[in-house]
C-alpha cells in the first residue's frame, strides 16, 4: 500500500545554500501522506470534518543529496504499521532514480476535542485491504 | 498609535538569491500587527477565542532593499483607519535607519461563523484612544 | 500570453482560522510566474544560472473568498507590461469558476552582482511574441 | 554548552488543527542552533561567507504536547558531539516548565563547493571550550 506523488521544488522553498530547505521536506511528506490516504479512499479533509485527526507524534528525515529549485521530485509514501494506536508512514524522496531523502512520521488518532482515540474501524478496514 | 518590533531574519526565510524571500515580509507584517494590537491591550489570540477574527482582505508590500540572513530588522506597524468596517494597518521595515520595505494590510471584522460584522465597541474604544 | 496552473492547498498552508494563510498566495503567485516563464520557453532556474534575476519590487493581493485545505485551485498568470525595466505580472486565483483572489507582482531585472540591468534582448523577444 | 531562546508562535505557523504546525519546530530548531553558535562566538552568517556550511543530514522531532498561537516558547539547544565529521545538536522545546517537544539535528561540514570537509580547527576550539 503505497503512493507516489510528483512535484516541483518551489523557489520559496530554497535557502541561501541554494538547497531546498530541510523543513520543506517535512511539508512534502505531509502532501504525500494526504495522497496516500486518498489512494485508500480516505479524504483527510473529510476525516477532520468528521472529527478524526491524525496529529504528528514524531517526524524524522535523513538527507542524502540536496534538492534544487525547479527540480521535479517524487515522493513514495507507504503505510508501515499501526501499533498501539499509532500509525507510522515511511517516505522516500527521489530525483528520478536517485534517492535523496528518507523519513517517517508517526501519528496518533485524536478526536476533535483533542483526546486520543483508538483507530476507528473504517480506517482499519481501508488500511488492511 | 504605533509599535515597533525587532527580530532576526531566519535562515529558512532566505532563498537562493540570498535575500529574505518576499513572502516572509507578509508574515513579519502579521507579527508586527499582533504586537500592535497587544500594545492597545488587545490579545488577538483572545479575540479569536472570543469569536472575533480579522481576516486579511488585501496585502501590499514594496521592496526597496533586500534583507539578508541573520540581520536584525525592525518593523514599525501603525493603525491607519477604520473605514466601512475595514481596518488598514501600515508597515515599514527598517534595517537600522534604512527603510527597506513598506506595505499595508486591510482587514475585515468577522465572527467565528465567517460572517462580516461591524467593528465591536471594545475595539473602537481601544483603537481611538 | 497567459498560463494557468492547478494545485492543491497544502495542510501546512492552512492557519487556525482554517483558511489558507494569506502569505501562501504570494508563494502560489511565484509558482504560477515560473510556469508562465516556462510557457514562453524561459526556465527561470536557467536564467538565474546565466546571471539574470527577477527580484520582486512589489507584490499585491486582494482576497475575495477564503481557500481551504485540500481544495484544487487554479491560478491564471499573465504578463502585463514592461515599463522602465520593470515587469508586471497579474494573477487571478480561482476555485473552479469562482475568483477568490487577485494580485500582481512587479519585478526588476538584476544581474548576479545585484545591479539592475535592462531587460535582455532574449527576454524581450520571447515576451513580445 | 547550551543556549536557550524564547520566541512567540506566529499566526502563520498555526494550522487548521489550531496547533503550531510540526514543520515550524524544525525552523525553530534552526533558530536555536544559530544562537547556540553565536554563544560560542560563531556567526553562522559569517561562517557561510567564509565558505563553511553546515548542511543538515538528519532531523528528528518528537511532539509531546501541541503549541498554540501567541504562546511564548523556549528552546534549549545543546551541542551533543562531533563524531566522524558530523555534528549533532539536541533540542528541547518548553512552554514554561512543560517540555512539549524534543529533537535533534545532525550536520556535515561542507565547503562552498559542496564538498564535505573536516571540522575546521577554529570550530573545534570553540566547540571544546
Amino acid at each position: 500500500m503505497e503512493c507516489t506523488i510528483e512535484f516541483r521544488v518551489r523557489y520559496a522553498e530554497t535557502d541561501q545554500m541554494k538547497f531546498a530547505h530541510h523543513a520543506a521536506y517535512i511539508v512534502w511528506f505531509e502532501m504525500a501522506r494526504i495522497e496516500l490516504l486518498r489512494k485508500i479512499d480516505l479524504s483527510y479533509a473529510q476525516m477532520e470534518r468528521d472529527g478524526l485527526l491524525l496529529p504528528v507524534l514524531e517526524v524524522n528525515a535523513r538527507f542524502y543529496k540536496p534538492a534544487f529549485f525547479d527540480e521535479l521530485l517524487q515522493i513514495r509514501a507507504r503505510f508501515n504499521e499501526i501499533v498501539k494506536a499509532r500509525l507510522r508512514i515511511d517516505y522516500q524522496v527521489y530525483r528520478d532514480e536517485q534517492r535523496i531523502c528518507e523519513g517517517y512520521s508517526v501519528h496518533a488518532f485524536m478526536n476533535c476535542g483533542g483526546r486520543p482515540v483508538r483507530p476507528p474501524q473504517f480506517f482499519l478496514e481501508k488500511f488492511r485491504k
